[in-house]
């Protein structure tokens, strides 16, 4: 495993690169001191552990690099369980990387993506799951699921694993009682008792596991496709949405003359809405509403709004996104708009499209008529079991989900194999097997392929 | 003035805003704990000084919105000289606003740029040359540059204007001896031997002037304009110069489609370069050397490269760019380059060339000859007097330039006077004026304009 090494000691910068005041750098390792002592004017001691030092790095060629602070926090009172420096300097790059590479040169090297956060896992400060919250937490963009990843670094979901981790090995324990009496033919605990006992923490898996639906839309958040032909109001729609709610992040540079994206918050969801609203129009009426657009967009997006002009009749583009939709019925969540409802509408119109029997909201986005009955309709499309929202603890992590349900599984065949009466060390693998999944989310059971993958998609100096 | 009230508890980001694993909020002012503390799981006592404690934020709604680490350094000990707190949390947008949301609640208000460091200057704990040094550092490119600004920071520069503020004291100050004596016609120091002071003291303050033109350039950088016909070469060059010395800063975006940036370091001076290689060709072959673009450009660049095809007969291009060069000798730097000088060259072209009188060299932008004597001429022309770059303390803002060429013409005036035999009074005038106008360098004798000026032009934050 390339992170293994864990007697280097690790240097990154832990603020991001840009416009700033200051900017700081992050030493960890058994060697921290030792590296950094010789390039600073007052040596931090030992005991300066937690004490902000005002200080000055200076070069192996005996000049000031910069006037800095440096915070010692001393192992394992810190946040990856090793020897710590902080170093705070002024924010320019030629300071940072003088830094960096003096410090370097002294024999740390630079930290690989999360590895701090990776020692801090190795090193017991928190658990896999609390390590994976710190990554959700940075990339958050929402208050709820910022909120929801505070809770798993508190360690509250780990608390949960435990606790079902607990009444799992528990019956493993009774089962090798048994084991050991079998011979005299004595049960601890009858086999029936052991299935229903087994079968509740099935059932309090299962609970977590409905709450994934929502946890994955709260953590990756929602791609949104808006459809329907040139000048019914697509980007009007999106305006009136980013309006209502503030735009988290601004629209998103480099995005191609085919479509625009913009991301906004529906409700606690970050949705990035794609607005094919940049094709061009041509010749061919079918192809100008974008059709080939819309398929390449519509498998990779969580639900895609059909916008209809409520004052005219359908006409060939209308019923080519129709007939996309019919086709996409089984794969895809739709709302169907009807748009410009200001206006006289056309009941044949209105019937036709209340025909397709999809939840239909009528809005004008002129008016901004109605945006927020949409905007719920959308939420709900999305959120079968609003219930959801009000859980304290939401499984996230597409890792845990695989985790919990490969967990069931096991218990599952447990069971099956209690059921047909199998003899106990039979039922004591497939028991074992089920915590053995439990324990890859806390990091227990989890190979180092695994780590490698969790961690590399941390940023630098976390 | 708008910065005046410094009882307000100030708050600003002192990281930049992007990725990052981490983000630090300054707070500083009297009621910095008063405010914070209600918003700590872990209260800030007086006797935290300097101590980094984990800890967590919690909203006035009583919700975690972070786990963070809080550094209290306690007035007078801190940046600002006031009470100040850096609280460092996770670097997401989402909890650096809500952070700074619930302090600003609990009132403190958003810093103005530059407003710490402006504290630190109102609070004695730097001079204003010093805090001026603060964003030349944030902003330096070249390491050169960011040499003299920390020279400028440790208050070296400072310590220069506070000798020469003390010859002119004493000199004040002997005059206003002679002025007590007056009616017993003692001279303490006779008007003359004054005046051979003052001298040595105006040549002191001229030595630094005359540091400027470098100090300028070391600070604000170069303006390079690359001329000459379309296929001369001028991007080949461009992308030679950029590749030996690797960009301070990737090409500057959105640039106009009329030329092309590029930064580059020059050995210590941080370069723009402008190519005007987009502009189109048209009928007019006058025009298509961007004769218009040319002298808009001119006229703010530092200096010009000029190039011409060395192995070709001049044609009408060449010979519009050489009516430019003639046009602007007086008022612009050029340096001419005889490109494609590894092919067989036009020794009619080389000889008209050459008859300019200005500094040429001959390069291969193609087989990369000579690049090296291209970079030394151009920072010939740039800095006359190389001996500038040896002095320790240079002077790289027109403010002090300003400041002291207003003491020399003051002191120039006082010797005047002397000179006229005129009384100590009116030579005593042009003295403390003279103090004054050095006064400005150090804030002692700054108004409130010029200081809300300079602060403008800090990030926030700082």
């Amino acid at each position: 495993m390339k992170y293994i090494r864990q007697d280097d000691t690790i240097i990154a910068l832990s603020t991001p690169l840009g416009n700033g005041a200051i900017a700081v750098i992050r030493i960890s390792g058994e060697e921290a001191l030792s590296i950094l002592n010789p390039l600073l004017k007052r040596t931090i001691r030992s005991t300066d552990a937690r004490k902000a030092l005002f200080n000055e790095f200076i070069s192996s060629s005996q000049s000031v690099v910069d006037q800095i602070v440096t915070t010692f926090f001393k192992s394992p009172a810190s946040y990856t369980g090793e020897d710590v420096v902080e170093i705070s300097c002024h924010c320019n790059p030629l300071i940072i990387n003088r830094i960096i590479d003096e410090i370097i040169r002294n024999d740390a090297r630079v930290a690989e993506p999360g590895e701090f956060t990776l020692r801090a896992f190795l090193n017991g400060k928190m658990d896999l799951s609390q390590a994976e919250a710190v990554a959700e937490i940075i990339n958050a963009r929402t208050r709820q699921s910022l909120t929801q990843s505070l809770r798993h670094l508190e360690g509250r979901f780990s608390e949960i694993i435990a606790k079902i981790h607990r009444q799992i090995l528990n019956n493993l324990a009774l089962l090798e009682i048994n084991l050991d009496f079998s011979d005299e033919e004595i049960e601890v605990l009858p086999v029936r008792e052991m299935a229903e006992k087994m079968t509740g923490v099935i059932e309090r898996i299962q609970g977590l596991l409905k709450t994934y639906d929502y946890g994955r839309l709260l953590q990756e958040g929602v791609k949104m496709l808006i459809l329907g032909k040139p000048n019914v109001g697509k980007s009007s729609l999106l305006n009136v949405l980013l309006a209502r709610d503030r735009a988290i992040v601004s629209e998103i540079p480099g995005t191609t003359r085919d479509y625009i994206e913009a991301t906004m918050e529906i409700d606690g969801l970050a949705v990035q809405a794609v607005d094919t609203a940049g094709i061009r129009q041509t010749e061919d009426t079918v192809e100008a509403i974008g059709v080939q657009l819309a398929l390449a967009q519509i498998e990779s997006s969580d639900i895609a709004l059909c916008l209809f002009d409520a004052h005219r009749p359908l006409d060939d583009d209308d019923h080519a996104l129709i007939k996309i939709i019919q086709d996409r019925l089984q794969d895809t969540l739709f709302v169907l708009i009807l748009n410009k409802s200001d206006l006289k509408r056309n009941a044949k119109t209105e019937t036709a499209i209340k025909s397709l029997n999809l939840p239909t909201v009528r809005v004008s986005a002129k008016t901004q008529t109605n945006i927020q009955s949409l905007k719920r309709t959308i939420k709900k499309q999305l959120i079968h079991d609003q219930s959801m929202e009000t859980e304290e603890i939401v499984v996230t992590s597409a890792r845990h989900k695989q985790a919990l349900e490969n967990t069931v599984r096991s218990l599952q065949n447990a069971i099956a194999a209690m059921e047909m009466n199998a003899s106990e060390e039979i039922i004591a693998v497939d028991i074992r097997l089920a915590l053995d999944h439990l324990g890859e989310i806390t990091g227990e059971t989890t190979s180092e392929d695994v780590l490698n993958h969790i961690f590399a998609n941390f940023c630098i100096g976390k």
